[in-house]
């Protein structure tokens, strides 16, 4: 087998066999293939695609190029959830305690936040004594006593794609839908759990801009997990504003704890449980109307709020911070931002609220920057809300003044004011194998 | 500038700029652009191509990356002549002296043959004495004082294509018609000559297999020379079946003096005269009628075969060889293959032929391997012919009996006997800019 016919035969559109897939990334993390064929290839799929066989061969080799993480030593059916990335998505910690406190379980690996988007993980280290980094044994002890454990990636998850992505950067071939959902996918799959739920975001704080386009990745990703056995199902929600009123870290926590405490944010409260709904259906837990009263059950009568304490708890962390925000460290500085004219809030970019938030020291410019945990942004108005000259829009918060200079002109470049806007759903469509239902 | 956005912009179907090409082929041949971003380039120009600005700026690019040759120092027009390759293609040592003894100026490099199809370079080396490679002074007194000299490639001419080449050919993207052009055309733009006559091959013995590919590349190629300044015409023939009788390389310089002397084969006299014409069209000489009288003339009153003569000796060879072919050295063993059968040579398959001629010892099975000059095919039936059983299909020369077994089965395998064959046409078709004239 040469890789040169792999190249040519995927250049004219002919469909590659599992052998060659395999032969092209096994040879390609080997060494053995160079880059210089492997980004002609990824070129070739850039123009002609893979169908869904290829896809599911593809991310399957590319998630055996590592670690394929056992947690049969974990009772139950696990549950993942992905999210693409969306600027105050703490959706996270919301859902797998609910999850877990309905009898799902959830033994889930995040990563870290760079660029404009925050990571589940900075996000608990906020919490303080929170352990992000468990043994293997006591992740799975974590899950087996708590039904979740949420910690950072570690193990050797998906080399193949760590060296895909890394040429695909430089050769202009990031924007393929079949490789962007290879490459989430395979670490999905390395990650080792039974059903997945995907949370495709849209929107100006997004990866994918418009509907159609994170449809069809969803339909794509729905389309490899069905394909390697795993339940699989992807909500498209907004990712135009951002979800909640906090961006910052220990700012979602408190937020996150208030959904779980049943006065969250509306939308905020919305999307979690449409989320955690469809998570206990692929464990099983009923239809989706059973499994949406299960979850208001479980914010209802605080379960859900006190499974996520016992997990805290269980992996080092101080849950007085959760039943009082004020046990959190907070930010020296404040500074108000006032409006400076009537109307609507017409248009709220994520994408550049999110970048202000790393401004304020809450996230990372690169990869070794320190994380301010109290530092962020308390919105005051959102999407939609009458404002009146003199209000407050937002609150920043820093661990220096000198910051809000920058910070409270890209905010207000973020927001605009104008006549009252149509409203956005929240959740525009729903994708089950072969089947996608339009909200 | 960065290589990416030079991808990005070509994946995407965006015309590139002239800085943005000179910037990836300089920054590739300095070795600051990584293979394996120009192999995803050249994989985005397979799919999308180049229009005709982008190649003639590639193209020229491509040729000034190394020695731009100056032919300045002799006099008037200069045409050059390429033929696309073709098995037993022995035009250049025709049409070279036929255009000198007409008042063109022929100052042409040639190469060595690699594969199937010979090279002009090994064909004059089986003349005894005759130095191909000459210092340019040498190459530029012999064109002033014979009309025209043949030498090998020397110089640095145009290293883009070569290293351009060297990653197509594993990167599967060889098979790119604008890619093809540009190869071709930066060699004959840094070669020097004014007027450019391309002799694009068609058939099984060729790289454009159909009509329409060949009509396609020569129009790119007579475009791209057109817009770096250089006259050029294109005509498309026939390689389904070899031209004349011989295949080898004295074989093949004694058909071609045949034709010199008014007695050559009739196809390969008519494509002769044809080309001849066309590149004495493209030096001035009047008509295509007008330079076809005076190719005809030059034959009849013996100055083309002269002309020849006179080059060979200032080249340092014996043309007594010319004169009379059996001063040519012998092959020690032929073998005589007989029809097995009645009928007409319904097909001679050009490629086939030439890989027997290769194994005879005519040719080079890799870069270094040594020539026979004696080795080689005569036919003594072409396509169309009628055959009787017992009839000689052709006489094959080797230095080595042994070589006969392989040969004779592989020849076999190359002709098929069947009803009278449609004739085909020598020439197919004519371009001149922006205009393609089929026959």
């Amino acid at each position: 087998m040469r890789m040169y016919d792999i190249i040519d035969k995927k250049k004219r559109a002919a469909s590659l066999t599992d052998d060659e897939i395999n032969f092209a990334v096994d040879g390609f993390v080997g060494g053995k293939i160079p880059d210089y064929q492997m980004s002609a290839l990824l070129m070739a799929i850039w123009f002609n695609g893979l169908d869904k066989r290829e896809l599911t061969t593809l991310t399957t080799a590319m998630a055996h190029s590592g670690d394929m993480i056992d947690l049969s030593a974990i009772d139950g059916l696990k549950v993942d959830k992905h999210s693409t990335g969306g600027v105050g998505d703490k959706t996270t910690l919301i859902v797998a305690p609910i999850v877990a406190a309905c009898g799902g379980k959830v033994a889930k690996m995040s990563g870290r936040g760079l660029g404009h988007t925050g990571g589940t993980v900075d996000k608990l280290e906020s919490i303080p004594g929170y352990r992000t980094e468990l043994t293997r044994q006591e992740f799975f002890d974590t899950v087996n006593n708590c039904g979740l454990s949420l910690i950072g990636q570690s193990g050797n998850l998906a080399p193949a794609d760590k060296k895909l992505y890394a040429l695909r950067d430089v050769t202009a071939t990031v924007d393929s839908l079949p490789l962007i959902a290879s490459s989430i996918m395979s670490k999905k799959l390395a990650a080792g759990s039974d059903c997945i739920l995907l949370d495709v975001k849209t929107g100006s704080g997004a990866f994918m801009k418009t509907l159609d386009d994170a449809i069809a990745l969803a339909e794509t990703m729905v389309a490899i997990g069905e394909g390697a056995g795993r339940r699989t199902v992807a909500l498209i929600t907004d990712m135009d504003t951002p979800l909640g009123y906090g961006i910052g870290n220990s700012i979602e926590v408190a937020e996150s704890m208030d959904v779980l405490k049943g006065r969250g944010a509306h939308d905020l409260t919305a999307v979690s449980i449409e989320l955690a709904a469809n998570m206990l259906y692929l464990v099983g837990k009923g239809t989706l109307d059973d499994c949406r009263k299960l979850v208001e059950k479980s914010i209802a009568d605080g379960s859900a709020f006190e499974t996520f304490c016992k997990m805290v708890k269980a992996q080092g962390g101080d849950d007085s911070v959760l039943r009082d925000y004020d046990n959190f460290d907070k930010a020296p500085f404040s500074r108000e931002i006032f409006a400076d004219g009537d109307g609507f809030v017409a248009k709220m970019n994520a994408e550049l609220l999110g970048k202000v938030s790393v401004m304020l020291g809450a996230g990372r410019e690169t990869k070794d920057s320190p994380i301010d945990f109290s530092a962020g942004i308390v919105l005051r108005k959102k999407f939609g809300d009458e404002v009146h000259a003199g209000d407050s829009l937002a609150t920043l918060y820093a661990s220096n003044e000198k910051l809000f200079v920058a910070a409270e002109e890209n905010f207000r470049a973020a927001i605009e004011l104008g006549d009252k806007p149509e409203t956005r759903p929240l959740i525009f469509a729903r994708v089950e194998a072969g089947h996608v239902e339009r909200f």
